[in-house]
């Protein structure tokens, strides 16, 4: 059942060990209704609080700020479908060439039903957006900055803590999707000047269907869910009490542990470049200053496609770009806005590590790449040598 | 741990132990993103369409029209807002006055924040909507009725196949939110005429934080959460793999006994029932034509909260009205509307029947409620005989 070696970490995460013994057992015993008065309905409301309290000090910022949501896709369109749409008075909308389609499709929402304009902030050929660019696009009318930490398909890290200034200068609103950030960096939302920021549980090993959102003041925004008044009465419906403790616990795992995680992964990446630069002609990285979990290599004369389903049944599992777009037969936005070429784009693979993976899988996997690329260029009607 | 008597399922119910088993396993081996193109993602996959299947086939619908929600209070704002979003050229929403405050809330959203007005059908004194007083309220502008199939509070079942008839003649949109219908009444869509209906998982034995929205037709509707096109591109977010696995094993063990589980919880009513008539005075049940599985009782001469702590005390959980408004004083919408008084409002308590429970736990639960009720009355200021 589970897979031989999995490098596609950014998609999702096995559940920390930590986090499957705290849901097993919150599943079977935690079930009261964190809004009722006797004891398993008090106890699973304090067990809201405790994991409230973890992703507060996480964040550096207080409890009441953090908001528990079904992921960052809710996350990411609480946060800028309801700031925009109670501030209707200025219509312009900043976000980069290079955000998740959370953001994006977001962002197309209120453009197309609600009249909004946005605009895309290109980014260098290492994937990372200028400050200056975003200077010159802001106008009078620019109601909103969004711009993620980490980008998802290639690891490249924006400049948050620039941006979160520039715009705290000029009062506007600065969301942030953090999630491929965190485990990754240090977040601290007070420093980076964010008015939101979005994160993701099954991204750091926690449960798929919860996130969070931090909110410096929720007056500011509509929320997107409406009802009971849970979550402090900013998210209504009956809170995914399970979901949350184990995303409480996952965080408490990454406190303990990410720097750790962080040097063994780093570790990973330079054995897999390394044995790579040995054993493998005619590939390159796309992006720069990237995190180290996150390789997108472009594996030239061979198509993607081709190599991440070669892979998988050697198995060997990555994707192609993001698991978000993985279904879908378009071409990387991500490596377009790079200026990479179509056939650089089509011969892309992503790689990314994850705190579970050993040195021994990546031996493995690193041959069974090299095999594989090899037997595929012998067949690809492509040049090899692009 | 886990309490002595728990009669509050309509707040929440413990999870079926089919359930438990399959997320528990789902948990520590299914983590695959359902969007990956290799084995594990493959297989998540089809464990999302295999739920779909059963939510299709106890509905009456066909799969595509399931739509995963994070609960039936996203449900509801989708259907609702979604729909109200996309149609402004009608601004005419009507509900019931007992709606559930994820009907109340996403209609009071809309009349505030976008213009639209709001009509409340009212009640009879069992607590049943009219179909005569809906016609009467439809207006040309009327863009959207929405009604409960069973209440909450007091479990009176409201006639959805009339008003679906109704709407439909006159091309109105029908909302109907089903969360406490489910495992209690057939459910039929086709047969209802409904355009869309919400369910949650944790109100029928499955986990907290996943639902499901049945929708007719999803071009009439803005979808409420922008990104990656999950769930037929009308539901962004990576799925909750783990909780749709539960809520589709849940329905599934609700198609195989709900009929078994009814006759249980009735004969478990008739009994609670009976033994009241013969050992405690001065007590009337709220609403009729109700579920079997919910009693709103008015035990006169105390305070609902009193007798609800006091049980508690004694290891007996009940509510005094619905787990959403048990932290809020203000006094139950709901028996306002069928007319009750402040004094009767005041003395309610709900007690709400599961599968789980036993004869023995309703013979237990009455002989506290008769001697707390006892000890009660005897310390209180109200008058006995109100």
């Amino acid at each position: 059942m589970s897979p031989d070696i999995y490098l596609d970490n950014n998609a999702t995460t096995p559940l920390h060990e930590d986090v499957y013994r705290k849901m097993r057992y919150s599943l079977k015993y935690q079930y009261g209704n964190p809004s009722s008065n006797y004891e398993i309905g008090i106890n699973a409301k304090k067990s809201i609080q405790y994991a409230r309290n973890n992703l507060a000090e996480f964040l550096n910022a207080e409890p009441e700020q953090i908001t528990f949501t079904s992921g960052a896709t809710e996350s990411n369109s609480t946060a800028i479908i309801g700031y925009c749409l109670k501030n209707k008075s200025k219509n312009h909308i900043i976000t980069s060439s290079i955000e998740h389609p959370a953001i994006m499709e977001a962002c197309k929402y209120l453009q197309v039903s609600h009249g909004f304009d946005v605009s895309y902030l290109p980014v260098n050929k290492d994937g990372i957006v200028q400050i200056n660019h975003l200077a010159s696009l802001i106008t009078p009318k620019t109601s909103l900055v969004t711009v993620m930490m980490v980008n998802n398909e290639i690891g490249s890290i924006q400049p948050i803590k620039k941006i979160g200034a520039l715009c705290k200068a000029l009062d506007i609103y600065f969301h942030c999707d953090a999630v491929q950030g965190a485990g990754k960096l240090p977040i601290d939302v007070k420093e980076l000047n964010v008015n939101s920021l979005s994160l993701s549980a099954h991204k750091i090993y926690g449960p798929k269907g919860v996130g969070c959102l931090y909110i410096e003041d929720k007056n500011q925004l509509y929320p997107l869910l409406h009802g009971g008044a849970q979550e402090m009465g900013f998210r209504s419906g009956t809170e995914n009490v399970t979901g949350i403790i184990g995303f409480g616990q996952a965080v408490e795992c990454l406190m303990d542990h990410w720097i750790n995680d962080i040097q063994h992964i780093t570790f990973l990446r330079n054995k897999f470049i390394g044995q790579l630069n040995q054993h493998l002609t005619d590939w390159s990285i796309n992006g720069g200053n990237t995190v180290p979990s996150t390789l997108s290599l472009c594996i030239h004369g061979i198509r993607g496609e081709a190599l991440a389903y070669a892979l998988s049944q050697m198995g060997v599992f990555v994707s192609i770009a993001s698991a978000c777009s993985s279904s879908s037969s378009k071409l990387s936005h991500v490596l377009k806005a790079l200026g990479k070429s179509q056939e650089e784009i089509r011969s892309t693979i992503r790689v990314s590590f994850g705190r579970q993976n050993t040195i021994q899988e990546i031996e493995k996997a690193i041959n069974i790449l090299v095999t594989t690329t090899s037997k595929l260029r012998s067949f690809s009607p492509m040049m090899v040598n692009v």
